[in-house]
């Protein structure tokens, strides 16, 4: 099939990562070889610049400053968590025809999937030519079909590079260090804390992930258990940390029961005067996907360095010296934090959406696959944005992926050997870990 | 004077830094050098490792182990928060006397300063000629004499990239972001937020810094200002944030008695119920030297969020995005994030000291004074270690070094052209922060 001729728009939505410049540029580098394609336009702040008809004309930019964003962290068209509805995508098209758009390329996480599915369900239906083309971005790797996605390589980077630091820093004043990591449904970004692993006795020493469930008193029994052994813990935890009933901690029962019978009454007072505060401004905060808000506050962490200081000190009459940090952000957005790997492989998914799309395919989320053995290769194939997005999945079929049984320690405390080296390569080279010889 | 001949012991205090172990691979490379030095021991975690007893052989030490270890944040040979009393620093004569030691640096901060300052002065006292430095360290650069702190330009690189990002990253999703950043007295690090400012409207749009005090009313109504004209704002808030009293928010009855005044009863229940966790965990914690604990805790950026969440529903009846990070430790030691000024100054320090030492004086403090014009020069000399130690300071002298006035704009909300042209050289290069032509 001839490749359509017509105009591109290309967005970028969801949370930002390190990389999702590189997908960007690479759909704008590709687009500008073919002759098929006419105005390339950046639409500013994902589908909400579209419906605002606010473009920026990429055919402008210079090579150099497709170089320069390429290489700055963050959504450089600005980024959105809008959920177009029904009359939304009739204004789209609406749009679209207007401006004779024919090729549609979205950078996002599952969220904006299922946003370019929707898109092209109602392209096909009112049988207008339109390619559409979802480019994965997510820190959380959580995206169906692909290998992995976009953007983790670099986060996982940051999260193992700040967990080599708070090893070292906790290793020179030992007590019990907790982490708090982005990673609502998966565990892989808090499981990447792994890496920072090079020496023996390095931490973390315990990792808990958002596919398994912990009750209070064995989270507490396990670090006590490694406190005591080793004289220091670092914990990895990540901020889907939940009890049986997949209720995250600070909104469990479970959790409030437990620190009733545990003797922390203090912290359920706590819990309490924290939900209060949302009523006063406004009510619970749920985002534009009904997700509930995990990020930007430090109240998990700050919860579990409270629950542990209490139970140490119940234990023992003693406070070990105790922290916690929320990693925050910087996870996703940190400057100068990329891995070269996912930086390159960012770029190549953006310029193969274009080649698919002028190759005569429809609509497509690129994915990558591992090829060959004996070391790290990989390569992008065209899935249907349907498997990806999940738009068509029968409810209660889950629109992401969790982190395999295989990859998870049987204690449920651990990562096993198989996820790190699975996840090794997508990293790229880490900083030196020396120590002294005793 | 010829040099003394004898063991030499270095130490490592305070908290780490990204390049605190380039010092003690300074004074190790430089103490290989000099014929009086005969053993080269390192004290495990400062004064408390020589107190046990417990010393590492750093001559045995390969030279590419030296380098590793030079280039691994934290500390080496281990920290420690302990402040020698009179009956320790007795113990610790009587360890060097029966080990020979003639040589002693200390490698850390103000703390630091003064523990070797008291060991310094019982050694005139007992007149046992002992050589006692302290190398500069710290990411707060808040010693007194030296221009600047081995240390604090990688944190301050850390601090500059991690706004970068977080400002892309508002840029990209817009709303209000408060980032608290370390530096309990002192300012340094938070005024280096403004170092990510690299384009037109580029954040942080707010700094808050100790020197300076605060009410809840104007810290709000700034923000409002930012945001109403911006629509977005990023805020740079250091966590020793206070009251005109000079108490930190979080323990402020001025800070209470205004949230009641503003109607934010939910805030002052959070903050009672915040101090009823630590009574359950065996009371306020306070550290060697009789600091309050402000790191390790997100309760300041989650107050600052809330309080903000609630003052803009209620001016407004809208609930703008509104995130807050506590940057946390990775300020100190976050692995692949160094200065590679700092690192060659911190080197430079440590074989600054033994070189002192060799050519005869007994005490001292390296510090750095810049030299010449036409780009940034800098050289070591030896202060005296009362001077910055502080350790015979009048009653009410501060023992350490705040911002200076110029520094501050007048409407102590941002740092002036002045500080950023002072700080620019020491975190040496940063990301690029491309952005696309309209």
């Amino acid at each position: 099939m001839a490749a359509i001729t017509g105009n591109l728009v290309v967005g970028q939505s969801g949370g930002p990562t390190a990389v999702i410049n590189q997908s960007l540029v690479g759909v704008v580098q590709e687009a500008l070889k073919h002759g098929s394609i006419q105005s390339i336009l950046g639409a500013r702040n994902g589908v909400e610049g579209v419906l605002r008809e606010d473009f920026i004309d990429l055919r402008k930019q210079s090579a150099q400053t497709l170089e320069d964003v390429a290489a700055t962290a963050s959504a450089g068209l600005g980024s959105c968590r809008f959920k177009p509805k029904e009359e939304d995508c009739k204004k789209i098209f609406e749009i679209f025809t207007r401006h004779n758009v024919r090729y549609f390329f979205y950078i996002g996480g599952n969220d904006s999937a299922l946003s370019a599915g929707i898109i092209n369900k109602i392209a096909q239906e009112q049988k207008y030519d339109l390619c559409v083309f979802h480019c994965p971005k997510t820190i959380d790797n959580d995206l169906l079909v692909t290998d992995h996605c976009p953007g983790f390589g670099s986060a996982a980077k940051y999260v193992a590079q700040a967990f080599m630091g708070h090893d070292l820093d906790n290793r020179a004043l030992p007590g019990i260090k907790i982490d708090v990591v982005m990673g609502r449904n998966a565990g892989w970004l808090t499981a990447a804390s792994a890496l920072a692993r090079v020496n023996p006795g390095d931490g973390p020493h315990v990792i808990c992930l958002p596919e398994r469930s912990y009750t209070v008193a064995e989270f507490c029994r396990k670090i006590e258990d490694v406190y005591t052994k080793n004289k220091r813990a670092l914990v990895a935890v990540s901020e889907g940390l939940c009890d049986k009933d997949g209720n995250v901690w600070l909104q469990s029962d479970l959790v409030r029961r437990e620190l009733k019978e545990l003797g922390m009454e203090a912290l359920i007072n706590w819990m309490d005067a924290t939900g209060r505060i949302e009523d006063s401004a406004g009510g619970a905060k749920l985002d534009a996907f009904g997700h509930a808000q995990l990020s930007g506050s430090g109240a998990l962490a700050d919860l579990l360095a409270s629950i542990l200081k209490i139970y140490m000190f119940q234990k023992t009459g003693k406070k070990p010296r105790l922290r916690a940090d929320t990693l925050g952000y910087a996870q996703r957005s940190f400057a100068g934090c990329v891995s070269e790997v996912d930086a390159r492989e960012a770029r190549a998914s953006g310029a193969a959406a274009v080649r698919e799309a002028v190759n005569g395919a429809m609509s497509g989320s690129i994915c990558f696959r591992r090829t060959g053995s004996g070391g790290y290769n990989c390569e992008t194939f065209r899935a249907a944005l349907e498997d990806v997005s999940g738009v068509n999945f029968p409810k209660g079929v889950k629109q992401y992926r969790p982190m395999e049984d295989r990859l998870i320690t049987t204690d449920k405390f651990d990562v096993t050997p198989e996820f790190v080296e699975w996840a090794r390569p997508l990293l790229g080279a880490l900083p030196v870990k020396g120590i002294l010889t005793p």
